[in-house]
C-alpha cells in the first residue's frame, strides 16, 4: 500500500510518499512545495492544488492521511492553515483516493508512543523506520512523513476491537496459525 | 456584470448572485448551501465545490467575491471556515473566474457606510439596495449578498487617485459630459 502525507500551510506544504508492506516501510519521495509568499492566496490555493495533483498522478498513492485540529492560538493561522487544507483534502477526493485524518497528537503517539513527544524525537523516528541516512529533512517533510507513518500504523493495528476469540478470527484470518 | 459573493463555511455556505449595471442592482440568486454536520468534513467539502459549481454553471458570473480574515477567537472555527473558503476560491479559479477578497468591516462600510454596523443594518441595506421585499432571508445569503454588493461598489468608484485631470478623463471618458 502506498500512503501519502500531507502537512498543508499556505508558505510551505510538505509531503511525504511511502511504501508499507508486511510490517515493513519505504520512502517513496518526500519534499516540500514552496508557495511564494509575495503571491496572494488563491494563486497559492492552485499551485497546492496542481502540485499534489502532480505527486499523486506520479506515485499513485492508496490512501491519503491528513493532521487534522490546530494547536496555535491565532486565528488568521488557523484559517490560513484551513486553506490549505481543504485544497488538499479536494485534491485528494478528485483523485479518488480516501483521505483520513489525524490529530498532531495521534500522530506523535502513534510514531514514537507518546503524544508529547518532541520535534526532534519524532524525527528521530522517522529516520530510523524509513531508514534514513545523515540526510537533512525539512520540518515540513518529515511531519509529512509521521503523518503517512500514522496512517499505516493504524492500518495495520486493528482498531475495531472484537468481542470474542470467533468475531477476532473472522475479523482478522491471516492471524490464525494453521 | 455578474457578481457572485459567497459566505462559505462548513456547516452553511451562502451564496448571492447579482447582477450590477449602470449603477443599479439585481438579485439574480440567493440561497444556502445546507451542509450534513453528521457527515465528515472532506465530504462535505466536496459538496461545497460540486454545488458551486452548479450555481457558476447557472449563472455564469464574472467575478467572485468572498470575505477574508475572521474576527472570532476559536481557532478550530477558524480552520474550519479556512476549509470552505479554500474550496470555494479554488472552485472560483477551475471556472476561470477572477477572486476578490474583502474584510468583513470594509464590506459593512461599503454596504452600510460604517465598518462597525450591525447585522440588521446590513440587511436592511441589502433588501433596499436589491429591492428584496417581505421576504426572509437567512444570515449567510444576506452575508452573501453584501459581499457581493461590496465587490460591486469597488468596482464602480475609481480606488487609484488619478493624479491631475487629463489623467482622470484617459480614465474614466465616459465621465465627460460634451
Amino acid at each position: 500500500m502506498i500512503i501519502l502525507g500531507i502537512d498543508p500551510g499556505t508558505r510551505i506544504t510538505g509531503y511525504g510518499v511511502i511504501r508499507y508492506s508486511n510490517n515493513s516501510f519505504l520512502r517513496v519521495a518526500s519534499g516540500s512545495i514552496n508557495l511564494p509568499s509575495d503571491k496572494p492566496i488563491p494563486y497559492r490555493l492552485e499551485i497546492i492544488y496542481n502540485e499534489l495533483g502532480k505527486i499523486i498522478k506520479r506515485h499513485k498513492p492508496d490512501e491519503f492521511a491528513i493532521e487534522t485540529a490546530f494547536y496555535g492560538k491565532n486565528v488568521q493561522s488557523a484559517m490560513k492553515i484551513g486553506y490549505a487544507r481543504g485544497v488538499s483534502i479536494l485534491c485528494a477526493l478528485h483523485n479518488n483516493i480516501p483521505t483520513s485524518e489525524y490529530s498532531p497528537r495521534e500522530v506523535k503517539k502513534s510514531v514514537v508512543g507518546k503524544g508529547s513527544a518532541s520535534k526532534d524525537q519524532v524525527l528521530y523516528m522517522i529516520k530510523t523506520l524509513l531508514n534514513i541516512k545523515s540526510e537533512k529533512i525539512k520540518v515540513d517533510e518529515s511531519d509529512a512523513l509521521a503523518i503517512a507513518l500514522c496512517h499505516a500504523f493504524r492500518k495495520n493495528i486493528p482498531i475495531k476491537k472484537t468481542k470474542d476469540w470467533k468475531a477476532f478470527i473472522e475479523a482478522y484470518p491471516e492471524r490464525v496459525i494453521e
